[in-house]
């Protein structure tokens, strides 16, 4: 391991933000990418069916106002389309199916108002929050002592309007209403529009999807740098005391500047020398991500179409809470796709994947018949269980983290440079949040090489 | 690094717990214990003023019910004193200073009333948690879903209720309420009998001290082990696929088993093949400390006791919260203690020395006169600044934490056991339950060596 190889610029972590950070770097500086997995793409992952489909089993969405992503994707020479967006909706409740059409699911109209009530409050309050420093916001302490559970209990008048909206906050964050700090809520919907933006489907956050995947995306950003990116290198040792030096256990490399492009909880397990200022360690020790397993059953067809269903359920009581017709746009076979959230990723994780099959096969039959238990094929993804994320689809603040905290999240550590999805001020959390940090730490960077 | 090591047990971390396992072990076993730092003692740490003079810097104190802490205190050889506990205590409060006796300040009849009533409806809720299975208690989904912060916010009468009651939340977890979930805190308080056991001094948590300091008893365990002590070795990977072995970057141990006796955090950092179970890795990453910074100032007398006064002091709205009269029974100079807690220590963490030392003079001076702003000598440790540490005294649970993955707490991983406060029973955060851990971990790996 004495060999040490020099560049302008080393990026750590070849997901989405990671890669084009290099790519735009590697126009004008060497650039080397240190990835911990034998692949690209961090939290975009692409499974190949057994007849040939192929389907996104981390993250896969790109919707209005996401124009990074979308400039990415037409420069990338990729195509997007619709989520299969037409029909009614079901909504899974106390054993009985409802259908019906819009974001808010048909409910007896006292709860319907509260919920909707309760979504504009929440979005009102979020309008009010600026993304760069969500602890300026005059009742930042406040909102930032409260989990957005005890707002829910403040504000919700019944036991459904509560479950209604805990599943639109478990879609959001993949976890549970007490996990997410009320500010965090806020901070997150504003830097995607708003809530209402975040849950919705045609005009929101799941509108489109990506021919080939995301996960293909990240490929090709990849294929632009060629050997400049090094799989299954760790960064383990980091030193900042003059330039940066990274070593992977493998080799050690040398650069002017680093960009740091890992979820926040994977950063604090690296070692740095000198040892982290404590604001940042606190700040990434307390940035967990939340807990998702992703499930895609493929069918012979999207046969719940011809019901006149969009393949669109909510089931707070079920294992899948939310469902989605997958259906690539072209293809024959259908998908649907069910998300296991929060603390119910979290009971089902590391279960005999057989039973967490029949589980997820038994709420698609729940809500779209006994046919959606027969798939052709079935994959599913538990991200609590990767090393190197421990979880999706980001990383949350819990109560307190922000107002103390907050400020760090950003701030380059001398040398080395913050980007990531978790350092983004429009969609956090979002592919298109990765390309935003990406974009601000290269701008960093260049400046500083300039100036040096 | 190709030589390695080779034991019967290695144990990771010489704190307390570690030390303690150590020797226990040792009787019977070849043991090897692995430090990260250059010193044992963990979050027992002594510094030595210029008058030859010491005092503890880290963790200090021991009380009724910790009958295994003043066992080893007696066994090695040590005695312990009664912290000074006469005269009257200062309560602070919007810059009015008031006298008075016992654990609650003079307030106003309803506001003490409402914090008593607190306090006992807080203490009857602890009673019924079972500490080997707090997610099991009826409530505990209720509980684990919300913050202290929300149960003070439902059952407060007052802003200063409110104050009153996070000054004594501060002074037990050296956080802010809505850093702590109500499980968590029920729980902490059962572990340590009842929080009323807990903010006391005598006949409670902070009865009795240590002469020659609490890290001189880590070192007298210490001194037992001799050279199976390994200083500046921090375990960087963790091979338990069979047997275990240990890496620390200079060297390679192999052990039948391993006792892991560090902070749950400090564990997450560490490379563990083949990798973690998700609701190990899960749990780790959600046990971020307290935040604390303890501050000593040395003075010729105790002079505050000329004027009645224990040195005892609660002022919420300044910088120092708590206080205590320090002084080592049997010395000349007297010493003023102060915590410096929760968000108040990240404010601090990190700024310049002398602001920081002005800043906690003058809360000394506020509550014992301008005497206290100049003292011989002076020091304070930022636990948050510790690598090692990150933070003090112990970990916490924020929401939801218990429930979904509390079970993982105490549970072997494969050959590797686990020790340290946080897995502690009885007195989980403090030495008494580093001590109850280490024992119950070395049944554990005693039970496997005669097994195999």
């Amino acid at each position: 391991m004495a060999e040490t190889e020099s560049c302008d610029v080393i990026v750590i972590g070849a997901g989405l933000s990671g890669l084009r950070a290099a790519q735009l770097l590697a126009r004008r500086h060497d650039v080397i990418v240190l990835e911990a997995r034998d692949r690209v793409g961090g939290r975009a992952l692409a499974h190949t069916f057994a007849n040939g489909d192929s389907v996104d089993i981390g993250g896969q969405w790109v919707g209005p106002g996401q124009d990074r992503l979308y400039a990415l994707i037409e420069t990338m020479g990729m195509q997007t389309y619709p989520l299969w967006d037409h029909g009614d909706r079901l909504v899974h409740s106390r054993g009985r199916l409802g259908r019906y059409r819009g974001t808010i699911p048909k409910l007896a109209p006292h709860v319907l108002l509260n919920v909707h009530w309760m979504m504009t409050r929440f979005d009102a309050m979020a309008a009010q929050i600026d993304t760069l420093r969500p602890w300026d916001h005059p009742r930042a302490a406040l909102w930032d002592s409260m989990t957005v559970a005890e707002w829910m209990r403040r504000h919700a008048v019944s036991r459904r309007a509560c479950a209604v909206f805990a599943a639109g906050i478990g879609a959001v964050f993949a976890a549970e209403p007490h996990d997410v700090s009320l500010l965090h809520a806020l901070f997150y919907a504003r830097a995607g529009t708003s809530l209402d933006n975040l849950v919705s489907t045609t005009g929101g956050a799941q509108q489109d999807r990506v021919h080939g995947n995301m996960a293909g995306l990240a490929d090709r950003v990849a294929q632009t740098l060629g050997p400049r990116v090094r799989l299954g290198e760790a960064a383990r040792t980091i030193d900042w005391s003059g330039g940066v030096s990274v070593e992977t256990g493998k080799r050690r490399y040398a650069a002017r500047r680093a960009i740091l492009a890992v979820p926040p909880s994977q950063a604090f397990r690296m070692r740095f020398t000198p040892d982290l200022p404590a604001g940042r360690a606190g700040l990434w020790m307390r940035m967990a991500p939340g807990a998702c397993i992703k499930c895609v059953a493929q069918y012979e067809t999207p046969f719940w179409r011809d019901r006149g269903l969009a393949g669109q359920a909510v089931a707070p009581e079920l294992t899948v809470r939310v469902t989605f017709d997958n259906t690539e746009q072209g293809k024959t076979a259908g998908q649907l796709l069910g998300f296991i959230e929060g603390d119910e990723a979290r009971r089902w994780s590391g279960r005999d994947p057989a039973e967490r099959r029949a589980a997820v096969l038994d709420a698609f039959a729940a809500c779209f018949g006994e046919q959606a238990r027969h798939p052709v094929d079935y994959v599913d993804r538990d991200w609590t269980a990767e090393p190197f994320s421990r979880g999706c689809y980001a990383a949350l603040m819990g109560p307190g983290v922000w107002t103390a905290y907050g400020r760090h999240l950003r701030e380059p550590l001398g040398p080395v440079h913050i980007a990531g999805t978790e350092a983004a001020t429009r969609y956090f959390g979002y592919f298109d949040g990765a390309l935003e940090a990406a974009e601000r730490a290269v701008a960093e960077v260049e400046a500083a090489l300039e100036a040096s």
